[in-house]
């Protein structure tokens, strides 16, 4: 059976999760966040409670507050509202994506536990087949980061076996940069949107036909990367290029301070002027006031903001 | 402050949790289990909820439940509960802790959270000690086990820092081979409990003067195990390696196999005769009937059981 | 001192050295390899001794009269001949890198000592430094392998620091997945060549402005390739994707079987007809006969041969 | 066919290749070094152009001087010289192999080449063999370093496998920390010697029944080690741990400064007075006059000398 929906593809934003100055999750500004996203970076897709979203950090009854406040804001602003629901356990997992299905989100993804991690292929298949057996109705996306969980197998090997298991599989985020798979994905398996997660080498996927973007820098350099898409689909490469080296040298400076994604979300707060708060232990931004001076001293020299 | 009550040493066995043939937690059959290890396997202390208990894939429910029914069945037959309380979230692992103190528990220990890990070592301080702060009056232990979470700050260096900071902190479940870190511990914080976790090389951690262990072997040799820790301290050190020796070939067998943590819980039911079921997935066990037979007949041979 | 020569670009074949049935080196074939490369895969750029050449596994004299005959063919008939020199002793580095200045290379190429591995970016520099002062009119490469050799420091930075320093730097064989590394190389040391070696997602590389590729499927799909980067040159992505998906349909079918770079040498044999004999140990070919006609099959299928 | 030598035991020193201000080889000081090991460290064996001796780093023909000298002085003097002929070429290997015979060394050593790896285990012991081959009267010992080499098979299996196909095989340099392995091979095969090489946990390998040790550490902490092991052997279990715990208290804080071997070769230079100057590059020692002030008072407080 093959799934007839609509396809997602474009520039996905991974939210951050606002919190209060006290960690704990801040549904007054989701309102606002929407905003933002639509009419000052024209995105038009969130994938919620991921990791940019700490969404393994939350609480179950949390993460059913996030996704039911990110839904009814995006409703008739935004095309699609991804819902992570990956977490450790699978009983917990199937309950989420149980909850996204009934308020209405587009889609679901799960990455898979990587504390206890599958015995082999096969294994990760089942428990796939299981959590999306829990809202039949909703397209479901794999989502691969094995920098992350340290679970490789090859993304190309895997659609094969769910192909046939999963009716309502429908792709995957693949946040690795092992292009050969990602390729192979994209060229043999049509029926499935491939969506890129390595931000900043995004060109080299779009090289290869990803049909979109999930990331986090999509909050605040939406319009840039939108440009670089623009770019690249008008055959454009020298522009396509010239915009993600601008991107790069920026994540450069960040990942040369030591810098994670405690720090990103300040980044987004200043960028944004949306406050989002501190992120949850044990993360923890090391960012001081000055550096906010400095990144945007340096957004600005790379023409980014 | 130094706290001051009673010391964790000896065998202490990570329990399994058992399931229906669902996966849904059996909880008709911890009483039976708890028998079996005071009466056949000689063992006083348990360590429930861990990675052997597949703690971080159940829920926050599940787990409380679970805590509760060893909590009833261990008070008067056993010596200490630890429950482990460690999960992705901050706030579930409080909840579990404080849980864990209100229905009686000996102990809590908890694991970093490995998807977004800790920025740094005073950031895992950080999560510690907030923790701890939700039970305050049990003995806290870290739970080191890098190479399922990649969190490789060297223990040594987290005592120090802890020592000051987090009242309740008593020692550590070091679930690695760096046994020069686990030495420096234990001569260097006399006042803590370091209890060793890697079951095929306890012998060499008993040489650098472990207090304790904790493994799952121990539920179903822990009269074997029990043996060779009699042994090394009556100074038969020649006795203690031979029992070791054959506890390596055992588990050379089951690794050589392929097998996990899925395999070890069905030896477990074999060898005990308790009906652990199945485990949850992504974890899946290859064990066929034959190759009971097998385990069997190896375990006859090495003169384990 | 800016270097003035002419720049490395396009294609360029990281040759196998061909052996006896013995594995003693066969210089008897080389001459008929030149012309092969030059007459059936329009390849006119050369990488000797390097991984694909086992030029680790070799002698210092073996590599020498190597480079004496790989030299001697090329003139005439080839652009360049890049002599890789990189070996675990500085001493033997400078030793072959004056020999290959003396016999008339166009240019050297390194790896760093991965045993003894450097202490700091520093070190490396130095050392570096170090081997291209053994042949100082000849431009030197860095040859960036961190699968293998665990040297992980980015090449961005290492621009960086040889620039003042080496006169003769000239850019770097870049064999590694981090596009973002690579594409920050590109953009900013324009003086440097880059050359990419990883020849299963070249494409993503020149999206990011590859100067030119180095590998060994150039030996015998040099045509393909070939056809690749004419495509991607002219603007017709769709048409270079094609190319770059069969040619990873073929590896994928390679490394499935768990092949590496004895039956890649064994390949190149079978497509060419140049008997390269085996590889010498601890490399070991595992193909059987009937493998080989399983590769033609494979490689007709999917139009490369 | 069972070898019928000698067996080796007790600590071996790996020694420090002594080298003049440019880094050149200084055969001058080798009397000296071996007397200084003789009479103030009382160690009767040593390992030469090892890992410390940066053997890799040498060219063949420095390493065959430095072995000529290193028997010719220790001859009378010592039990054993083993020299280490592990290159990455096979052919080197042979030849040093062929020339240690040939010069009076009692056994050789060889590491596997690491750049190019073996296929399988079945490949490292073709490659094992050949080298063995060329010196069928020396004892053949494998040098184990999974963490230099990343190659990590076990050695238990390799024993198996080279126990029928190796006649002169008789050991191992076992420089891991994964105990069962090492166990299982002192317990299984009897007839070989098992070398233990992570100074830092020499006393968990003794437990396991370790023959003796390889190490740098024995280079000017011969006596202290010898202490330990003599302890060890009376019984005294206690006086052996609190010397190892001296020599990890001086290894943690050299590792905490980020030093490695080539600030070991400084601090060999300090305690001896023998000058053994620089390291070859890539390697590069940090150490500065202050440093050296700073051992001094560590290793004074921790009665080391």
């Amino acid at each position: 059976m093959a799934f007839t929906g609509k396809r997602l593809k474009g520039l996905i934003a991974a939210t951050f999760t606002p919190m209060t100055p006290n960690s704990d999750i801040n549904l007054l500004v989701i309102e606002q966040y929407v905003d933002y996203l639509v009419q000052k970076q024209h995105i038009r897709n969130i994938f919620v409670n991921g990791t940019t979203g700490e969404g393994m950090s939350l609480s179950i009854c949390e993460r059913k507050r996030l996704t039911e406040e990110w839904v009814k804001h995006a409703r008739g602003k935004m095309d699609n509202v991804i819902v992570h629901v990956g977490c450790l356990g699978l009983s917990d997992s199937k309950d989420l994506a149980a909850h996204a299905a009934s308020c209405g989100a587009d889609a679901i993804s799960a990455v898979c536990p990587s504390f206890l991690k599958p015995a082999n292929l096969d294994a990760l298949v089942l428990y796939l087949k299981d959590v999306a057996s829990a809202a039949p109705s909703l397209p479901f996306y794999y989502y691969h980061i094995p920098k992350i969980t340290g679970i490789t197998y090859q993304i190309y090997e895997l659609l094969g076996k769910v192909k046939e298991n999963i009716p309502s599989f429908r792709g995957v985020k693949f946040s690795d940069v092992n292009l050969m798979d990602f390729s192979l994905c994209v060229s043999e398996y049509k029926e499935f949107d491939c969506l890129y997660g390595v931000d900043e080498q995004l060109l080299g996927a779009l090289a290869f036909g990803a049909h979109g973007a999930v990331g986090s820098t999509y909050n605040y350099l939406g319009n840039k990367n939108g440009d670089m898409l623009e770019a690249f689909e008008a055959g454009n490469l020298q522009k396509a290029r010239k915009i993600q080296c601008s991107l790069q040298e920026f994540l450069y400076f960040v990942f040369d301070m030591g810098w994670g994604l405690a720090e990103f979300k300040d980044i987004m707060s200043q960028v944004s002027g949306i406050p989002l708060g501190p992120s949850r232990l044990p993360l923890y931004s090391s960012m001081k006031s000055n550096h906010h001076d400095d990144i945007k001293t340096k957004m600005l020299k790379l023409d980014l903001i």
